[in-house]
């Protein structure tokens, strides 16, 4: 049974034309004006762009003594209502557990995913069991990216030689290193400061971690990558402060990628002083959200190409759950939604707007994290041979974004009332619709995880770079003798 | 008769694969893994990448009662020689000629071109001819670039209000503004004073021209663009001063592209304390080279993405017309070679280092330029239906450039005794082999004109965004009685 | 008739401590604790400061057939009242005038002055004239600052090339080059393009002069200066732009100082959004007010050290004379006033909040532009020897500012309604008590011309770089014959 | 006994006259036109200026077993030989010792002293005893300054978390925190490597500290400086990266300082790479020299003020005790000296190259500081009632340093071979004669404690400004009920 999609344009990261795009046995088979198929899949008015990738999504996420609440299952039909066909999740192992043993709780998690997905693998403690492991988890297990906390002192923090010893060992490995960026040390004492001080509320939260503290970890971890000759992913870069040094290593050419999330795009920092706490709860994540000025500092990064992908950080509690937290902002679940929403906004307000070609909204949605994460061009592209992750969008939909008409399991939705214009029309997971104009057709278990081969074009680059520039000793003749 | 390019490696700007490529009638038939084809050409242990456009050339061109020494026959097939099978000349209507009887001076130069060619308009000067025609250079002639020259004073030199309204006809017209960023008053008047000081030789040409000199004019172009709310490039970025506020631009979300050259990437100012006077007058052009300290920000900018394009501003005088300038470096003819080595040096200094990867390579040698350009993927691409235009590059390939051995019609090479590894074997204009180890087998009149469209994505976004935040008067219910 | 301060704390530019200082013949000519005088002014719980000096100021400046409102006599009234005790004024020469003979017409108007003041020369066109009567108003008439418009195209803007040549040969008299830094001739364009589309209010005043025009215009001075090897002031630095381009100029050793305004600090755009016409065109002046963005960039200058005066660009209209402007925004008169307030108003946003220390107060209101102008210590010093323009300034008094109350002509204040607290107690313009708690004593032609010798400390020291870093000829040994 | 200095030109940082001072009681008693004494000192030809304090020195420092090779004997003596009255130690404790302990073992040290002293304190670890004695070293010992090691591993060096709560400490008590700015756990790891990779020799140091070590951890120290509301002074900023962190803070208005050393202004790398091992290893010291382009960005610096202070963590080790590290560059004593070259290599590379005034001169080499450290104009400044710490300076006086004729204890002189122009003809300290045209007049114990208040000027606005917009909870009417 083949698909065809028809009349539509194809939109990738680097082209726009016209053709229809032929689909079998869950791939791309063929594109080019005239196709045929079995069932035909209409897009006229519409552009055929590949699936989004969300590399930053914490389904089940295992946090103080619950689960987040969006899993596998419904977080990934929540992707698919919204474009995204793939998502990247983060296996995390507990303090002393191995790298292997926490993948095993990951694949177990992950069967009912409707897309496919991907793991990155969290280095949370540091030892020679991780040491080792790390090349069994590159190597067999197809995982080329290592996640690394600065913060959450005391839980999933690593030290700075901690990260130094692992991000040579990715070196080695051909793998990339990534980062929550924001110092957990200040970040502790602060919030203790705070609540000590009365500030419990979660306009606290924010305070606890202002922008200089993440801007401060990812000019830390930039040095530390360099030095180590790792390619570095920053997470969710939310401010100028931390976007400032990314941007301030890439001119000294420095392999490093900014992700920006759809949140701190278009929400501010005035959400935490709302007068419905729960409200404000319900929009407690790290970083927290900035002010316009830091938007407007990565919307310019998107144009600039000093910040390369749009993700979500979806890690979805209940308003319950929040208020786990009442009286103490520490104690709130960090986390808020948004893979259903990720491409609608940032369509919105970015192509909307005339801020991003469409082109270069499929680059920041699907194609550079692919080539990050080196699974391009099996996803992120519409190609011949690519998987068949296809969203049709349909540039003149409109919808008010309301979480009673979510997929995601939580009770709120942090763009309540937005209004978007652009919206997916069908959406297609390895060739099957998933989403039909507005109707899911999931089917739990369809997602596979996707492996991901090490020694990527840009690690190898590098990698030639640290070896021609090595320090080499100095050549003497003569060495005097010990003076002591 | 089919050929096809068997056994190499494809590399484009975005993905790097076995495959073969089958090519017929001009063209990019099909791409696949056991091609057949009436011809064979084999790419065992090469690369097969877009071949490379170089975007700024001078070829033929009129100076000082004379013409730089390579035209379209020798330029191109010095072109194809270096992997390169497209240029991009510039149209240069004197004082008070239109636009488009220029265009037939330079239609009629490039009859003899071995590969495709295309053309910047300059606008050397502002009235309503001009903007008249410039209509017609877009629509019907198919250019959608234009030059501007903010030195040569008394020459091609256009002052600020010219500009600005130049560059806002290019926006309504959704074509591409391009300046030569030199504030030409102070050259002027710097050069007669340094003349005047006994400063005549040929490092009196680099001290005239300082990079804070080419930084201002830059900054001033991209204010003056952005006002007019059209797409800027800039052609040889040749110093930090220059790049930074490119880069500086592009972080505020502006539209702005730099283009080093390979010359102010791999060559300094210090050819210039040569104590040989001709060594010194054949590396004369405009802007001069810079120190190292300058090369480093541009290596950067290409990692980064700040810079663009890599192009050679090929305009070659022999020593003899050189030397027109004894005595005064002003009367020095502006320009050298280079189109022959871009490919070579570029790949030497930038893959071979690791401070590019193939793909990158391939993006700043054409894909970038022809998405700029608007002829992506008719050119800068290996896909079904692109021009076969294509260069099978051996990465072991070594030689020593000489200007014994090369294409070009002058008598010397700036890049002589530079040893370079990674060469084409091949290289193919629309289909047809011109070089072939070595041996040229070029055919002049193969080239011809690429029509290029206006209204790119990103002019498209542009006016957008300008049309969003375009001032809007306020609405007021009562103003005063005129006081006066 | 000795007078002694008493009871006081000075406060100078690097020094706060108690003691009595003893003023006699306009001078002070003892500080110490215990002195005693013929009559005694208490400054019990009060800071003993150099007198203001105001740097920027228009008075009785001929402008469309009219003059500003404040002329030497009430403008100095104004500034006393404020705690400023002396003011710059430009003498702007006609086209065509010489500088000399409009010099005379700025001595006749100054005449009345209360207090001190100087000139500095405009240089508003360029001729032997005008490059020879340069030599006499340095060395005869005691000015060592000249203007240069970059704005107010076809009236007083020059070019670069008359921007250049006179910054040479500012730099031959060891005098310092001044620049009003906008780009004029996108300021004409847009204003005509403006108006055409119908943006006839105030608000289209601020559209037509956004910060990048100003921030364009700054970087070129600031590079034509550097290569004059003049130094640079830049007066009514408004912005982010302009502070930029400044500060990356100093970050390369160019000697380069910003003057922001008090109203660029406290006031912002959304004046000129207001309902009330005359509200929105009595804060019609150039730079335009701008966003908090760039307020913020300006008081964090100040607190750096990249930003080194506060002036006021006090040119006062009435709001008749702003009617002019009805109905076509460029008619509106150029100006607010300022003098009375500025020093409350910096006081209260600047030390009340933290943002700067007394003694960073007295260096931007004071003491840094003496040395710049090469006043000091005759002037913006409490030191023995010096004039005795002091101001005893009550840290405690509060006022809000309203135009029924000020000594300026005109009917309004751009401050109306604004709260202060530290206000001068008494104003002292050579040992005169000139204010006194809310009352004016002033004396007509009290005030003198304050005469500046050329040859500053900066002059010399950038004359010496600029020789040791000079261009020299490459010695060659043999030149090859003239090939043509 | 009153001593005059006659005939010389004053000159401090911010004024340059003819007058001569008098002296008595270790005091300038009066500053003018014609004055006598008992003793006269001729200055004919001479600037008499404010003797230099030099903040940063290691004498008899404690160091594997052994001491720094100068004491407060040898060191003050070097000093005033080079026209320094003031220096600055650091009293640093071992693990686990008291503050007020340590300062008791400096305070012996000091006793032979020739010229005046104070100290900053070291917070090597951090416990409740610290916490407490804090406030004693500052209110009853006259100490403003601590010292935190962000490098030293194992020894010296402090945690985030410990600096974070030291210089929240400072800001309650009105001080300033200092840093050694460069990342510990790096430079050991790196250490660590390149030994094992055979890189031992000197050069060997330098690879393992490179300038983003430095610039990282200055960018950490400044945020968790901000954060806690403290001034914070950056010791031996080396590079263009550590001052890029600066100037960046600066430019948010934040209050921080940098000191370049004069070792990093004058020498560079190369000096790593000499043939000879004593050569290299007499130049290790931490942070490395760096490459010309750091030059100039500490250069730039002074120029801007983005640098405060040129200082030269004078800490000489003999060639004997450098060789304790021959095989294993981590066993190099850390140190060179400076002390006696610092006001001689600054004059003539900043005053004698137009780079620096005559007045920026004064104020980077004493008056600055004093004012940092709160001790100015008691030293740091020619003003009646200042100590009469003086140095009459010749301008014309020339020679070439060497070893040889050193006051240094040490063998040897990294300045070895420069020549300088601009010597001291006479220092004096408190009114004494300490230097007489090239001939020590020392006396033993001359020198006295430096006593130095907290809660200056820029402690009380930045408090200011922190209570201003310190965190303020929300007020919200109903806050739900818990929901677990």
């Amino acid at each position: 049974m083949t698909k065809v999609i028809k009349n539509g344009t194809i939109v990738t990261h680097d082209l726009t034309y016209k053709a229809d795009v032929l689909v079998d046995g869950g791939k791309i088979i063929e594109i080019g004006e005239g196709l045929t198929g079995d069932e035909e899949i209409d897009a006229t008015g519409c552009y055929v762009m590949p699936g989004g990738i969300d590399p930053h999504t914490h389904l089940e996420m295992p946090f103080m003594g619950t689960y987040s609440a969006d899993d596998f299952e419904s977080g990934t039909r929540a992707a698919l209502a919204g474009g995204t066909t793939m998502v990247v999740d983060f296996a995390l192992p507990s303090p002393g557990q191995g790298l292997l043993d926490a993948l095993k709780m990951w694949d177990n998690k992950s069967t009912r995913a409707h897309c496919d997905y991907s793991f990155h693998m969290a280095v949370t403690w540091w030892g020679e069991q991780v040491f080792d492991e790390m090349e069994t988890v590159v190597k067999e297990r197809g995982i080329n990216t290592f996640k690394h906390f600065m913060a959450y002192k005391g839980a999933l923090m690593v030290q700075d030689d901690e990260m130094y010893a692992s991000f040579q060992r990715l070196a080695e490995l051909g793998a990339i290193a990534m980062v929550h960026a924001e110092n957990g040390d200040v970040v502790a004492d602060l919030s203790a400061k705070l609540l000590a001080e009365g500030n419990n509320g979660p306009e606290g939260h924010a305070y606890s971690r202002p922008p200089q503290v993440e801007g401060e970890a990812t000019n830390r971890a930039i040095m530390i990558a360099d030095m180590a000759g790792v390619p570095l992913y920053v997470v969710h870069t939310s401010c100028e402060d931390s976007h400032e040094a990314i941007r301030r290593a890439r001119q000294q050419g420095k392999r490093v990628w900014g992700e920006p999330l759809i949140q701190h795009l278009t929400l501010d920092e005035s959400e935490y002083f709302n007068q419905d706490w729960d409200h404000a709860a319900r929009r407690v994540m790290s970083p927290p959200f900035r002010n316009k000025q830091h938007q407007d500092s990565l919307w310019a990064g998107l144009q600039a190409g000093s910040l390369s992908v749009v993700a979500t950080d979806h890690c979805a509690f209940t308003t319950d759950q929040k208020r786990t937290g009442i009286g103490d902002f520490t104690k709130i679940p960090n986390g808020t939604g948004g893979l259903e929403d990720r491409m609608p906004m940032l369509w919105t307000h970015g192509v909307g707007t005339g801020r991003l070609t469409p082109n270069e909204f499929v680059a920041i949605t699907s194609a550079n994290i692919a080539k990050i994460l080196n699974c391009y061009p099996r996803k992120g592209a519409i190609r011949v041979g690519s998987d068949a992750d296809i969203v049709v969008w349909d540039p003149e939909a409109e919808k008010t974004i309301t979480a009673g008409a979510q997929q995601s399991a939580i009770d709120y939705n942090v763009f309540e009332g937005k209004k978007v214009k652009g919206l997916p029309r069908y959406t297609l997971s390895k060739g099957r619709v998933m989403f039909d104009t507005g109707k899911m057709l999931g089917q739990e278990g369809h997602g596979e995880f996707v492996k991901r081969a090490p020694l990527g074009e840009v690690n190898k680059a590098l990698s030639s770079w640290k070896q021609i520039t090595a320090p080499r000793p100095v050549e003497r003749s003569g060495i005097p003798a010990s003076g002591v």
